[in-house]
């Protein structure tokens, strides 16, 4: 298939590009590049033996995305379907900024999906978050959850789905699959892509990450007085590669079927602050240095997914524990300290 | 004050402009047409004896939007806040073109406050809707219940409120009211403007108006079965002028006071669909035939106001009973009985 992968210079989409190329498909990415690299295209060019084609291009812009469209029917090679990383996704910034945020994430995937519409492609894997359960405090969350975001990036993600269950309810020519991701680390095995945030990583593993090989002093560790076995929050941690196979598992599964489709993307377990800093230093061969510092509020205790849905529907599950993880990240972090800046 | 009021060729905006026009405010329209005819604000210029600026352009239309503020500041009277009307409003409509929908009412919001906060407006009046209860049995509705909207009309409306309270928890210079509308029935005393639906109406008094006119044959109740005295659906009919004195006090109220607010402006009465249609036959002097026909799908039994929070804050009550919202809206309709279509 030919497929359109929004976002696709990005940590999770870079990785899904790569598994697609492998797959055989063929794919264009479109990507405003404003928080990635051009390097990680290149590299998994490189990685598949294949050339990826990069439109340098804006969601805002309906021009472009027009363009985007018809240039690949113009060559006779139509997209076929569209994977829909692009956004922004630091939850702090969008408090600071959320008209930002609506405009990139909301307009932006309304752009697309009209762009879309017009050259009659209604096939789409959307890049969801588990975020969109906003602070339940039932474990493990499952697609019958109501959605209750609790912040700005959390409702931009909340307000898509809502779009495109609305469409997929309205018109069956649609085949839809919201990705409700839990959180994404690890990198490829080659070590030669992953990921690279801008300034002060806003999740756990990068930063942890960033400290064990010497950008950063120590990790802070929000709360240790949770009720949890070791005081920490626990989260769900799913390997990138795994997630990355989720992505082609549900553009499979809507090869064959139509309509709206739900899936967490998660392991199904849990693991804690501590345990991460100390996986990680298993993987580095040195122990993380930390601190604890008091909650941050907003957090919950515990949170992981249910994915039995994705294995039920997509014969989809994670297969990389949290070593294989702090392994493949550490291996892309020490290999390359500054991410793609230094290439 | 110089105010800008999107859809101010609409309905309630007519209303609206007409009002601030007689409060001695600048108004400057802004409106595609798509819905609304010029021909009402050439009637609201007679009203009040001052012409009315129509800038015709669409939400959809960002360079359009910068132009109109642009536009009113160079020629020496920059806009200072904004009414925003404009918007799609058909719920069935709405369920078989969400993309539309969103497109609208979504992206035109987000494209509108991208303009304000460019040229430093931050005041803005929202034309929200009691929709965005969804189907809560509670009554009466007060603000603090949580949004619900169930279907893709209501939800533009509940985006854009999120949108809205996001923006201004993250920036204090903005002041927005979000005003939950109930029913709007009636038209301005003088019978020269009023409500000119496209088509068959959605709601209950315009199809009940243009029966009695004899535009259409008899009103199809839905559902006499309902736990409520007569067995018909119980609603919350708000006398439009009212409802634009409420713009008016939320406007006044925002200029003394920053963050974001919501009011609900209805009566805090409900009246059954019999009490209406039997109103009506009153005020036409002739009975309005009508049938019972089965319940529609997701129609509450009732749904009324709690007004409490604008009478507090706001010092706005609605003044105008069933019988007047009967009488000024039937001698539009039979002074008009094609709308503004004739003029």
């Amino acid at each position: 298939m030919k497929i359109l992968v929004t976002g696709g210079a990005g940590y999770i989409g870079s990785h899904t590009v790569l598994a697609l190329l492998e797959a055989g498909h063929d794919v264009v990415v479109l990507d405003n590049l404003a928080n990635s690299s051009a390097e990680s295209l290149r590299r998994v060019g490189e990685l598949a033996g294949r050339d990826v084609d990069l439109v340098r291009a804006d969601l805002r812009d309906p021009a472009a995305l027009d363009a985007a469209f018809a240039g690949a029917a113009r060559a006779g090679a139509p997209i076929e379907a569209v994977i829909h990383f692009a956004g922004l996704k630091a939850v702090g910034e969008s408090v600071a900024e959320p008209l930002r945020y609506y405009t990139n994430n909301t307009v932006g995937t309304v752009n697309l999906l009209t762009a879309m519409d017009a050259h009659d492609v209604r096939t789409i894997v959307f890049s969801s978050s588990a975020t969109v359960y906003g602070a339940t405090e039932e474990v493990p969350l499952t697609e019958k959850l109501p959605l209750d975001a609790i912040n700005p990036y959390g409702r931009t993600k909340e307000q898509i789905e809502d779009i495109l269950s609305d469409l997929g309810d309205a018109d069956s020519r649609w085949r839809i699959a919201l990705l409700r991701y839990f959180n994404p680390v690890g990198a490829h095995e080659s070590g030669r892509i992953g990921e690279d945030p801008t300034g002060v990583p806003n999740n756990l593993l990068p930063f942890v990450a960033q400290v064990a090989v010497g950008r950063r002093e120590k990790v802070r560790v929000f709360g240790d007085d949770y009720p949890t076995p070791d005081g920490t929050g626990v989260r769900d941690y799913i390997h990138v590669v795994d997630l990355a196979a989720g992505h082609l598992a549900a553009l499979d599964y809507l090869a064959s079927h139509g309509g709206v489709h739900r899936w967490n993307l998660g392991t199904g377990h849990g693991s804690s602050v501590l345990e991460v800093i100390e996986a990680f230093g298993r993987a580095a061969g040195k122990p993380v240095p930390y601190e604890i510092a008091p909650r941050r509020p907003g957090d919950a205790a515990v949170s992981y997914a249910d994915p039995s849905s994705a294995l039920a529907d997509l014969g989809w599950s994670a297969t990389r524990d949290l070593d294989t993880m702090c392994a493949d990240h550490w291996r892309w972090q020490s290999n390359n300290p500054n991410g793609y800046a230094e290439a």
